[in-house]
């Protein structure tokens, strides 16, 4: 059986036979019985937080009436196990204020409710499952679900899973969770991997994994503070007003001990990829009318991972203490010449591409072996206020130009427990009173710039561990407050990119502790991220400006007689970027605008991007924009050339729209008809708004079968003659094409063939040989009368 | 004679010829004799600084071989004058460094070349013209030219001006220099006038209007600064890194005494206008390769002007300090009841349409009664930086994360002297080290937030008056420290508006000095700006969060049996663009696209904005917009529908480019031409992508003549029938217009029509008593066949 059967009958009542049902099943399950199945309850996690979880759990709903049994597993023998556990169980701590007699009777119950079982074989899981419905009936209960906690190593869950699937779910009418720790795989395919076996099953709802930050008292309290203060951060909460939202966590422990681990992940799977990513989303999201809907939340969450904008290598910086390749090379008996490179410190500029965010940093940062241990989210205001009076007399709670702040305090550092911050010169926060308390005067306390007195400062009246909290929270059904399929999957997607792109990357060596200095600091410009300071063998006296992009390594020859630029992809891309801007701004300044002429195809993408995330001196709003050939689809067909420089361009960018002259191969709700003139009308239009029809630029590819533009061989269109204009035939869907003409694209001032990628190589070579002979080789055909021809290749075209 | 007889004669000249003759005459100029002509000799300002300026001039230059006489002339008798004069030359000051009886000597030689004459009628003046050439001949000097400084009101500049002009200028092949004092004008228009009269006398060469801001130390030091610092500057001077630029003047003193001019003047007159614009252009100019060359300078000043963006009313706040009115009323003899209007306070934002200085606010602020007198421009970096290290290990003189700016410190306030500040941790600045010598350490000092040892600080080594540099400068032909005509006017251009729109403002009232508090402190926010405190009466208590949206002050009601929403027109436009975006939220969850038509005109302008910056969760990806009607222009043409749509709503949100549907009134280069079928093209694109050719919502607004869209009253077209989108004929220009039909419109689902202002009230009440007379009234017909119609009126319109 994989899913219980009545699956398919629930899907067919309706959503308010569900409320109806849920309700009463609700009511219900207050009466019922639940086991815990802790699975690994005698490793490290269990023994410091899971086993006084539950007796947490105990304590409080115990009470209302549940019945609960605690069943601690794992392969180890059953004597030792309960050795272990008794251990355990005898040092757990009851809350504060319970009187000491009062405490031994309640761990005293919770010890009678408690066992250790060894689970091992599916025939184990069926023991257990007898068990409990024998006590059930035993003791004349209803059993109302299971709970089994995976604390157990991944590669351990696919058995435990089948087992639990095949021989332990709880009856009809009962309910099966099960709580997993991450890691929750290695990279997308892995997750995904991961998550299709855990799928296979169990169903999405039975599912908790568990990120242990979600639990944490702060975090848990990012979207109840923003709901609680829609009315004071309604105007403050976007891009008017955040100047930069930080993500820090900071570990003055390194990997030591644990690089068998760590070697494998690094920070950024360690770190970045869960904890920080999720309270990025937390803090970034819309936040739904209802906060304490799961579902709500979740989607909520979902579309904040769907606005990040992709990573690029430029986003990170990576850093590793000194120590760590040698603890490796100890613990892995790795040879003396080893060196990881594996990060253990990471910085990562995140944008998010939606109207609220739209151009402010998020700045996730977290390392090991650094100067303190602490752990925050800080959203700085811009300083939008100009105060009159000298400085001496502003007053710190009023003056609004002092920094505003609000910063959620995850725990450690010199404030040393968790709290919420918001200056005083913000806004008076609201939170409930019942669980949180102004934090009393620390003389001398400074944190992030101003005395701790700036802040309006709370605390939990009583802190909790992370871990109680969760296991309370998948007790209430609470999803939210774990990581779905999609969630995961969908950070995966956002992180496997930067992963791969940095997977050969050399991390900046830094010392640990105070010693790093400004070794780490980093700054960031528009997409990308630098280290301050050059590495100590670059390391040149001069004005400490802003980072500056790398230089290029440039190849400058002659191909076909016109000058050659070869380089590796990247930096290809980024000299095409830089020469396309020049050219513009030369164009402006000359004569007011610049007309460009762009293709389709894979490789512009790459330069739409770089143009549209790294070029703010590019003078848009005087550009035109024209297509160099287009597919007879409409504007919207992802087949479409438009379709891509609208998705990785003009969405990025403010080109008038009058500006933009897409192909009109698409009119009166036909395709590229003969009739509707769509060739004529473009010639028209170029000749009316671009002088002597000469553009400024005319951007190409090269095809395998040396097309260019949609001049394809052995079509005798739009070679020569009059036309500027023409329809063509592509030997591939979709056939029809309309094509700027090789006598337009010959008298552009300037012409640039973008070939890139290995499969280019042989007609590169070809192409390199023949004379000119456009109709057997349009490319061949592309010679500006007067303009200037370059040719841009990457390495694989062009030294294959 | 208007102008010297040559003047033709010179233009012909070819440039070489000309630069080869003009080095010539400066070499012939070092030993010709000139004559200073002080006009208004004494007067206060002639008095206070032009005399000493004189003999600064004297003392700097005689000894290069130049013979001088300094005649001081005013309209008072001969006699009182030579007593004045006498006494004024008596308390002249020697340099620092000259001994007591080389000074006394100086003074006497200095002396001896000084006289006061009457100067009233052309007589006298042609006399002055007679005893120089006199005095050349007698001496057996060669005259090389005149300077004639006007330190009188500008009622008596014509005058003099034409008695110069016609009387006293210098022979053929001798210079004719004319110093102007402000103020220049009130508005464009006046200083228009007077610009046309000075030039009726003087060539512009002549003319130096002298804004003695440009020759205080500091203010002359920005340019060269600027260029020798070209390295470390050039990466920094741009929006990418500046925050923004304070251009400040701070007095303690009040206008008591003066209130006759400030009563006309007023501060932004007074100080903005002028000494603060200066500054403002020498700061965001592009540098000129060689700033030197004052020609060069003059250009880049020129274009910086026209880069700035129009102020609006809301570009400013105004405060009056409390005893102004009262001074008025004493000294200008206004009675009881007067309360003036003028502001002896302003803060402006200014903004910068360029690529280099695109969204970084200019803050120009002066006012008279503050609590310290000091004036400066500040340049705030941007803190791009993330310092992994904890606060405390921050290092002043090198962590980013620390305030990073350039502060041209003009002069008074806590440092006491003119200064140029760089942050430490930002470079190591370039000065002249003849002229600038680092500010010696002053413990305890704190300027713009951090202690002056945080600053690179240098000040001049000899603190010059700026009236004796500018005296020098006025003889060394530096014009590009004076206002040229094409500056001043562009300038006032740039203010008029301003000022007309603040013409009944009333300011806010101000105690004066450090009881000041926060009362003026203010805040800006895209382009505009307020004041940070609301007035006391207004004052209610509540979260101090930014400036909220007052709650809805609503009134439901009904007009034309349909919906009317009434408020102030404010609330109206929030619950407009509110209702929209539930329509297409609404829309978008059941059919996955909205169909919006917008009309044109201003009341639109402001509810674009709106949804452009307030509406996050706007489904704009799945919006279409379509245009309910347009005018036969260009779609880039100002007066196009399309272009408000372009500038106000498309520029800041994120809609594809296909989504987007202006009309084609512009077909094959051609306005509305009928063979173009621009409107059947329309309708057919309406058919193929709305369904049922019913849109999701029509906004539309209402003419004084009732008219809607572009259906005009006793107009045949469009009423009824089957076309879906006609082409319309205006009463008013352009008279050809595109329009939705009546029946088109009547089909959509939802229609909404916005009325704003007093000036429909009248066509408001009339509307509401007529039936279906589309017509007379074409607004009478709106009435959906089975949408939804509601009347959007703000209280002007409705209850007038």
């Amino acid at each position: 059986m994989k899913y219980p059967r009545h699956a398919g009958v629930w899907k067919m009542l309706t959503a308010s036979v569900c409320v109806a049902l849920l309700a009463c099943l609700h009511a219900q399950e207050l009466r019922g019985h639940i086991s815990v199945i802790l699975l690994g309850a005698t490793g490290d996690l269990a023994r410091k937080y899971l086993w006084q979880g539950l007796f947490q759990l105990y304590l409080d709903e115990a009470g209302k009436g549940h019945s609960f049994r605690f069943h601690g597993a794992a392969l180890t023998t059953t004597e030792q196990g309960q050795e272990v556990i008794a251990k355990v169980l005898e040092s757990l701590s009851c809350p504060r204020d319970t009187a000491p007699a009062r405490c031994a009777e309640l761990k005293d119950q919770f010890q009678q409710l408690s066992e250790y079982r060894r689970l091992k074989t599916a025939e184990d899981y069926l023991a257990l499952s007898k068990d409990i419905e024998a006590w059930v009936q035993r003791e004349g209960l209803r059993e109302a679900g299971r709970v089994f906690y995976f604390s157990v190593p991944p590669f351990a869950y696919a058995d435990i899973a089948r087992n639990i699937n095949s021989s332990c779910r709880p009856g009809p009418g009962a309910w099966l969770r099960v709580a997993l720790e991450k890691p929750f795989g290695h990279d997308h395919r892995s997750a995904q991997q991961l998550a299709t076996e855990l799928g296979s099953f169990f169903q999405e709802d039975e599912m908790y994994r568990v990120d242990h930050y979600l639990g944490k008292q702060v975090v848990a309290q990012i979207l109840p503070f923003r709901d609680q203060n829609r009315e004071a951060l309604d105007g403050l909460w976007s891009r008017h007003h955040v100047d930069r939202v930080e993500i820090i966590m900071k570990e003055t422990v390194d990997a030591g001990g644990r690089t068998s681990f760590y070697e494998e992940y690094g920070v950024i799977r360690d770190v970045l990829q869960n904890h920080l990513t999720e309270i990025l989303t937390l803090v970034a999201m819309e936040l739904p009318r209802n906060v304490s809907s799961s579902e709500a939340v979740l989607q909520h969450k979902l579309q904040a991972f769907r606005a990040l904008r992709g990573l690029q290598k430029g986003s990170a910086v990576l850093g590793q203490y000194q120590a760590y390749s040698e603890q490796v090379r100890r613990e892995l008996q790795k040879p003396d010449g080893f060196h990881s490179l594996t990060p253990t410190f990471a910085g990562v500029l995140v944008h998010i591409d939606n109207l609220r965010w739209e151009g402010v940093p998020f700045i996730l940062m977290s390392g090991k072996a650094l100067d303190e241990r602490v752990s925050y989210v800080r959203i700085l205001f811009k300083n939008q206020a100009c105060c009159v009076q000298s400085e001496k007399h502003w007053v710190p709670d009023q003056s609004r130009c002092l920094p505003q702040q609000i910063v959620f305090y995850i725990g450690h550092g010199e404030l040393g427990s968790p709290a919420v911050l918001v200056s005083r010169n913000l806004f008076r926060p609201s939170l409930p009173s019942a669980s949180w308390q102004e934090v009393a005067g620390r003389p001398g306390l400074h944190l992030f710039g101003r005395p701790l007195s700036d802040y309006y400062a709370y605390s939990p009246v009583r802190e909790q561990d992370a871990y109680s909290i969760l296991i309370s929270h998948i007790f209430h059904h609470r999803k939210d407050s774990f990581i779905t399929t999609e969630n995961l999957l969908a950070s995966w997607v956002f992180w496997t990119p930067l992963l791969d792109s940095l997977a050969h990357e050399v991390p900046r060596l830094y010392p640990g502790g105070a010693e790093n200095g400004r070794l780490l600091d980093f700054e960031f410009s528009g997409n990308s991220l630098a280290f301050s300071q050059q590495p100590l063998e670059q390391l040149v006296p001069g004005p400490g400006s802003g980072p500056t992009p790398s230089d290029f390594q440039v190849l400058r020859a002659k191909y076909r007689e016109s000058p050659l630029i070869s380089a590796w992809p990247e930096e290809l891309i980024a000299k095409l970027a830089d020469d396309i801007e020049a050219t513009a701004v030369q164009a402006v300044r000359r004569f007011g605008k610049f007309h460009l002429a762009l293709s389709g195809g894979s490789s512009p993408i790459a330069l739409f991007q770089q143009l549209a995330t790294g070029h703010y001196g590019f003078p848009w709003a005087h550009t035109h924009l024209w297509l160099a050939d287009e597919r007879c689809v409409p504007l919207w067909d992802p087949e479409s050339n438009f379709q891509g420089l609208q998705a990785h361009l003009l969405q990025h960018v403010r080109v008038p729209y009058y500006n933009i002259h897409p192909m009109p191969v698409h009119l009166r709700q036909r395709l590229c008809a003969e009739e509707d003139r769509g060739a004529q009308v473009y010639a028209e239009e170029i000749s009316a708004l671009v002088a002597n029809s000469s553009f400024d630029l005319v951007l190409l590819g090269m095809g395998t079968d040396g097309h260019t533009a949609s001049l394809f061989p052995q079509s005798p269109t739009g070679l020569d003659g009059e036309q500027l204009v023409v329809l063509t035939k592509s030997p591939f869907r979709p056939y029809q094409r309309m094509s700027l003409s090789l006598p337009l694209i010959n008298r552009a001032r300037k012409v640039a063939v973008l070939v890139m990628g290995k499969m280019k190589r042989e007609i590169a070579v070809l192409v390199s040989r023949v004379g000119h002979e456009p109709r057997k080789w349009p490319i061949s055909g592309v010679l500006p009368d007067s303009g200037q021809l370059v040719w841009y290749m990457d390495y694989e075209a062009f030294l294959g």
